[in-house]
């Protein structure tokens, strides 16, 4: 039997590259959320349908089909954005969610969702690595508004017992991503420049988007009523100095990166996930950064210069 | 000058008193949200404007009209309700406030706002009686959507500077409001039924509306960028045994009240309010519990028998 999930967001980064894993798993996938693309296009994702609607109750009692699993990608994934428009930040991610779950209870109670949260619901973080115990203090809305979907999921599965998991993703990066640190640093590459914003000391915890889809599989496959909510990271703390570095050599530009040593409001400095949780269902990520930014860059080379 | 205030929910049971207690102060009441009314009834509690109108964004621009204080009274009021319609109720409580929230931000930055929330954001309480540093670990959606108003709020005090307020109200009780304790106490005397769900010893803080209104007034007043939140109660704990021995003595009912034992799920067992926080403003309930049960009693005996 053909089991089948649907991927809320999948024509975005993320949600793309959680719909092929379940794909190549032999799952049957339907995407659903904003963007218009080609019926080649999704299926190359692996989407065997798109339904180009908002993420709310009544295209998911329409579109939704009962699936075994919903991977709810869908959602906003800017701190800055939140920072300037917090209502739209607030509707995208924390009133889908309210609907997602609310399809679920009422018309599909059986299936398990897997959501994926963000390690900005931590705030700035205490001690390092970050266990999930941790005190949550959100510094933006859109952490903020992360943790609020969480605590919806968390109160859906005490009060109705529905199948839930979340996973608190920190820097998740890949081939497509057109946005964020690697995008930034390819294209002012390719411009000849090489100024970057902060002090290129800050650590982040990078995990490659098809690590972060395994893991989400694992979220959904151990989604029960307790709701267990694991870090999804690679474990290790890599300065954005050293990501830079590896980026310039594999693009064959000898000198290094310069630091303006301005950091952006409403991001922490620091990141580094603790992941022995997610390590207890046998998961770990398969990419290293080193890797997973050399192959970013021969993606850009080869697609977009 | 003449101050204005909007209420939201000023059809409901809290608004009620709210507006009424700035109009006897000289203030211009505006009202609006769910609800039908004539003038001369609305004016009777002090409105001068009344707009039958759901609290979402157009509708604040609309009637808005930049005030100096809104008093967001508009939200859903029941455990009970959000456990079989929690959708519906993180509508009425989560949306209402960020539409209030973004109306504040982007078109009246000035405005000052006092939110009723409950004290069902703690939860089955730890200790009594309940400090506001106390865990927060809401026991229903109800609970949960409050404290995620509550988040909202100081979000949008932390990020952007507006002037907010946050009252956690314990058991709000007075002439007008038909359901709860009192309402159903008065209802089965009148049908000689002496009968009640709980053991009795369950501990309640009772606060009068007219006092829950003058207290969302200092609110409004001490309203600033930190978002203050202080307990809104009597500070003292009253079982329901004595209440209802209260209100059978004003009725002229000498048996006493009979208990079931069974208690309401999603109910915590015992409640009572640190108000030493609401005092520092001056704050004072003037309502002791056993003169408010007699002057309910002596509304319910005169206009609904």
């Amino acid at each position: 039997m053909t089991h089948s999930v649907l991927v809320t967001g999948a024509h975005g980064f993320l949600g793309r590259y959680v719909a092929r894993h379940f794909a190549r798993n032999g799952w049957l996938v339907t995407g659903m959320g904003h963007g218009t693309w080609s019926e080649s296009e999704f299926r190359e994702w692996g989407l065997s349908f798109w339904h180009n609607a908002p993420v709310e109750l009544d295209a998911l009692v329409t579109y939704g089909g009962e699936p075994d699993v919903i991977v709810h990608c869908a959602g906003s994934g800017s701190v800055s954005f939140s920072l300037v428009h917090p209502r739209e930040d607030f509707l995208r991610t924390v009133s889908s969610t309210s609907a997602v779950l609310e399809y679920v209870r009422k018309y599909s109670p059986m299936t398990r969702v897997a959501y994926p949260s963000s390690a900005a619901v931590y705030g700035n973080a205490e001690q390092l690595p970050i266990k999930e115990s941790q005190p949550l203090k959100p510094a933006s809305p859109y952490g903020l508004h992360k943790r609020m979907a969480e605590q919806l999921c968390l109160a859906h599965a005490a009060h109705f017992g529905l199948k839930l998991g979340v996973v608190r993703f920190f820097s998740i990066y890949g081939e497509h991503l057109k946005k964020q640190l690697l995008w930034d640093a390819c294209n002012k590459l390719s411009q000849g420049e090489h100024s970057f914003f902060g002090s290129g000391g800050e650590v982040r915890d990078w995990l490659h988007a098809e690590d972060a889809a395994t893991l989400l599989a694992a979220s959904a496959l151990h989604a029960d009523a307790s709701c267990p909510i694991v870090n999804g990271g690679s474990g290790e703390g890599v300065a954005v100095r050293e990501i830079l570095a590896e980026l310039f050599d594999e693009f064959g530009v000898s000198s290094g990166p310069e630091f303006s040593d301005a950091p952006r409001a409403g991001d922490p400095r620091d990141y580094q996930a603790d992941i022995s949780c997610a390590a207890q269902w046998g998961w770990a990520p398969l990419i290293g950064w080193r890797q997973g930014v050399r192959r970013y860059v021969r993606w850009f080379r080869e697609n977009l210069r």
